[in-house]
């Protein structure tokens, strides 16, 4: 079987944010459907054994988009397993323009825990070499590596309840779903001339539904801010680095007065 | 050309609920999502003329859905435009299952808009005829009709934020998203045992980023609930009703301990 799988999609309606480009929040779904459905098509998807049942977690991913599908235009998102080893494996994913153009990347670092204890297991007591043949480590995924993410501030900048829509089948908040609550943290007019083109996430302990969550922020650098999410209790949820650049003018839609060329 | 068009899709990883459920919000997403490409097929989706841009605005919306899909399944929605008169068009949908059985039903009334003074425009000035060779009337669309919507309860059973994510190309809250909203102000343990089987919306002004909205809701017989939404000043947001019943047990994944057979 081949080792990358690819998955074509268009930004349909309402994929798209307010300025037109292709969401955050859809971008994160589909990478981490590519995932499942490129595991799910050799058998590693999730596992039972010895009546224990194992689900994959993200534990760490970054981002980095260097331009935006927008509305009508196709993508193409292509995935493969770099790595793994003893508690971890690592996955690469590329984001294709229509034209073939590597847009695109994102590294992922997962894994798999027992559903009842919610511990990591082994991997390579669970699946032995089944991996192997899959493994594919020419294939570039060039990204920078996690930040040290360190937020001194201990004022929240916002607090955010979770709700019915935020959870998934794990019966967790949807890790993309930390990635909206975020962006959602900065003013709305950072994204009419800004665009967000790395974000990294590294993912520390599971919320449920109705829990108040506190984002802490402060920047680190001309670009970049750091946030960390906790619980109420103090419990931090994930620490997060979010980079902005100017937005060049041939990608604006309806934003063109404060273009740079 | 002819009148209907269709458009399948599957439910993803993550295009479900926390029970396996295709999720409201992504079924909302491609209904509007169907309408616009539909629309646009047919070179009405948008209008400019004599310097004045107009955008169609959701004004009512009815679902009912008997059952739903499930993760990895196919459905598929189909549409088209019923009736037009002197400020609305009506538009069906129905929702087909991958053997072809309707499971679903989606009713709608639309205004088209100046996209500066938002105000509704008379349709047969600005197409004359362009809509009667699409007009379809003859396939079915039964849904119950609208309800009379009244909350007496003057005490905010919730409150919530808009952000950023929820905002759309038309700069306002997208309409889909108080679906979400709404759901997510009834506990997630009504979603356990039962699912909604029918919606109502019946929006009444727009809402922008950074507004508080508050819900009203009171039950409205056994299975049914009202809520209303209005911004802080009191202006009213929508009015909407939406269905509970019974989830049946061939259609619970994890969730079989209360089942009904």
């Amino acid at each position: 079987m081949q080792k990358v799988d690819s998955f074509t999609y268009t930004v349909e309606p309402f994929d798209d944010d307010f300025t037109g480009r292709l969401s955050w929040g859809v971008l994160g779904k589909h990478v981490l459907a590519c995932a499942e459905n490129h595991a799910g098509a050799r058998g590693f998807d999730r596992l039972e054994k010895d009546g224990h049942r194992y689900l994959w977690v993200l534990s760490r991913v970054v981002f980095e988009m260097d331009e935006w599908p927008r509305r009508g235009e196709t993508y193409t998102i292509s995935t493969w397993v770099r790595k793994y080893y003893r508690f971890f494996t690592d996955r690469c994913f590329d984001v294709a323009n229509a034209e073939g153009h590597i847009i695109g990347r994102v590294f992922t670092i997962w894994a798999m825990i027992d559903s009842e204890t919610r511990r990591p297991q082994a991997l390579n007591e669970l699946f032995g070499h089944t991996f192997d043949p899959y493994i594919e480590m020419e294939r570039p995924c060039d990204i920078r590596p996690f930040s040290r993410i360190r937020v001194a501030q201990d004022a929240p900048a916002a607090m955010r309840q979770t709700y019915y829509s935020d959870i998934d089948e794990n019966n967790h908040v949807n890790s993309i779903r930390y990635i909206e609550f975020i962006l959602d943290a900065f003013p709305k007019n950072m994204y009419e001339n800004r665009e967000v083109c790395r974000i990294e996430m590294a993912y520390n302990s599971e919320t449920y539904c109705d829990e108040m969550l506190q984002f802490f922020m402060e920047p680190a650098g001309e670009e970049d801010w750091h946030i960390v999410i906790k619980k109420g209790t103090g419990e931090t949820v994930c620490h997060s680095a979010v980079t902005f650049k100017e937005t060049e003018t041939n990608n604006h839609k309806n934003i063109t007065e404060n273009g740079t060329d």
